[in-house]
């Protein structure tokens, strides 16, 4: 696999852009061989600059549901541009999707529209805040939800007051989470969940029935309201709020990433109990109100509904997990895969160094399969059941491959305890 | 002029948005008859909901410069999009851009991009303190850098850690510059400054090279880091950095808007000193890394380097404000025209209730010109003479209307006075 143009727009770009690239798509967190730019993309693939194509199980870390450059989308978002995208004000567009998330989520009586997964996420803290006059956070350890500096996973350039007030539970566990809302006492404001536990470099977790539904009556109880942070995961659980599957509504949702399948547009929907908190506040942005990604959504929207790409996507992803499992025993290696199959988290056992999963992942990249190794994936609905056989076919010499390398990896006391 | 369709709109928006509408372009707090959803934009022009054409003086608030669906501008973004727009990475487009900015704003040596102007000075704080390690901020009273808990012009939902360690002084007021300065004592991360002054309802002033000069030399004495937030006023003052025309570099700008033509898209560059800060931070989102944006901001450099725009905005805008002058005069209303004459403000004086500002902003709206009573508005280079002329004939009639209607507003006392 060439990577000439890639090395040569590294070189570029550690000239003009700070570490030459930031965020969640600087690949200097993955191993070797994964490229950083890309030239193409369509469908289920993308091609790196260098132009080797890759079956893409990240979806763009999510917004692609429906296949990169869908016609459908892209061809509503095009037109909407030609009659008017961003103006001195909203068009009917802003209306009509406002309406249409309310029909299709269970707890929202409204919606507000932003850019950010970020945003969604500030925004339903103000309105929390705004609605019960405290300031006291509830989330869990090592959940994301944004980057601002009140959500930042990281501690450069983030202070002490920036989050203040906030307390600490574990994801599922009961006890942890009365814990953190009695650390709070009388000045709770709110309680964020993820949908599922989709924090990296660890096990992913289904919601528990338990944990939603005390989170809930604790909200209840202490006036807070309760925020469900669907940005990574909604519309690829349910066709409404992710936490329907185990029968809570939150006070708040948000949203983003597939919600127009990659064209820039998040939302923060919110209940009627909400709404007073949502009016008090003072939130905008440049290019929220714009026409083009709210036509993209709406087109979007109509696929979730009238399609049946999620139960395509969860059996894809069951495609891939029973075939990874049979593939990884027949070498010898023993994987763990959680979370939904359609956003599956592929991690090897006993692999603390992580030196298993990323010469796995590198193999797999350089076989044309972008698989992440410690970051959930994405199935897209632009898959069929041949892309998950290739990336199998891929897998299978991959773990040959890992097998040939154990030595030279310096793995052989792995391979001495019969990991390996 | 009709307003049928978008009382019907407003009706429906009241029930699935809160409070109707939201944010900068609510019209909330504008005059009646402002019309609150838009159908179609053109060059110059809006159309509201019911079909009426309007000569846009706001741009979108900005982001229009080169005109509304700009063919060259627009193509890159389409052209782009089929290519690839979000991705699992970046483009080549970011590197170009990069390069584009660095080599176009004097004080710049990498960019970096975003979605929100909001982002840009929320990125822009978090690496001052992390390249000082200290917490303290200091703007301007009245200022806006966006809508973050920490930028928020208004109380609901903020709390008092959100707003910790900030030291206010005025604008072009060194005094009250150096007495915020000593405030923050050892703890100065960051001085913040717009442009030029402005802010909304009061008069805007352009920076005294004695405040830049001064800021500057504070943030070098202090070790703090010197921004200026030209996410709005950015490339319409300056094919630079706006704060050249008074000789001051900054450590960091902030730039947004109409970068990209009203593309989504925002960016934060800066000087080689702030570079480790930078790279000691995590910051990102979903749609950063998108290319469509990016090919439509190339476009609109190229433009704003290649043609006499801003010669073009800044003569048109002079037209305006001679013509409203001696319409006004004519009519016996003084007028308080401020700003660069391309970011006109334009207020009444003797006018603390907005009384006047209000009703004859109502009346130009009814005619067809859609002119802002309170927040500076914004020339676009798709605009021509004529253009101005016909904008000035309606001032014309309304200052007329204003004169007529005086004695049913109220305005007996003003009259009185001799004012009206």
């Amino acid at each position: 696999m060439t990577s000439s143009k890639d090395s040569a727009l590294k070189e570029r770009a550690a000239r003009v852009i700070p570490g030459g690239m930031y965020g969640h798509q600087s690949v200097t967190r993955l191993p070797d061989g994964f490229p950083q730019f890309f030239s193409r993309a369509e469908g289920a693939y993308l091609w790196d600059a260098d132009g080797n194509r890759l079956l893409d199980f990240m979806c763009a870390y999510g917004p692609q549901l429906f296949g990169y450059g869908n016609p459908a989308i892209d061809s509503a978002y095009v037109d909407q541009l030609a009659i008017g995208d961003v103006m001195t004000g909203p068009s009917h567009l802003m209306v009509d999707l406002a309406e249409a998330l309310v029909s299709m989520i269970s707890h929202a009586d409204w919606a507000m529209f932003c850019k950010n997964g970020t945003d969604a996420n500030t925004i339903a803290l103000m309105i929390a805040r705004a609605h019960t006059r405290r300031t006291g956070v509830v989330r869990t350890r090592g959940a994301y939800h944004g980057a601002a500096p009140w959500s930042n996973p990281r501690a450069g350039g983030v202070t002490r007051a920036d989050q203040a007030d906030q307390h600490l539970c574990d994801y599922n566990d009961v006890g942890s989470l009365e814990a953190a809302v009695a650390a709070a006492g009388d000045n709770l404001a709110v309680i964020f969940a993820t949908p599922f536990k989709h924090d990296v470099f660890v096990d992913q977790a289904a919601p528990t029935k338990a944990f939603a539904t005390r989170a809930r009556e604790l909200a209840d109880e202490t006036g807070a309201l309760l925020v469900v942070d669907d940005v990574r995961a909604g519309f690829r659980i349910a066709r409404d709020c992710s936490w329907s599957i185990v029968g809570v509504e939150p006070d708040l949702s948000c949203w983003g990433k597939c919600i127009a399948n990659g064209h820039p547009l998040s939302a923060l929907v919110g209940s009627d109990e909400a709404r007073g908190g949502a009016e008090a506040i003072f939130t905008t942005g440049s290019y929220w109100f714009a026409g083009a990604a709210m036509a993209a959504s709406l087109a979007t929207l109509a696929m979730i509904r009238s399609t049946n790409y999620l139960e395509r996507i969860e059996g894809l992803g069951n495609r891939l997990r029973i075939g990874l499992q049979e593939r990884s025993a027949a070498h010898g290696f023993r994987l763990r895969q959680s979370g939904p199959p359609q956003m599956p988290l592929v991690l090897f056992e006993d692999d603390a160094d992580m030196r298993l999963g990323y010469f796995w992942s590198s193999q797999m990249v350089s076989r044309g399969v972008y698989v992440h190794p410690w970051h959930n994936m994405f199935l897209s609905a632009a898959m069929n059941e041949a892309d998950i056989d290739a990336a199998l076919d891929a897998a299978d010499a991959s773990f040959i491959a890992l097998s040939l390398a154990a030595p030279r990896l310096g793995l052989l006391e792995k391979v001495a305890k019969g990991l390996v």
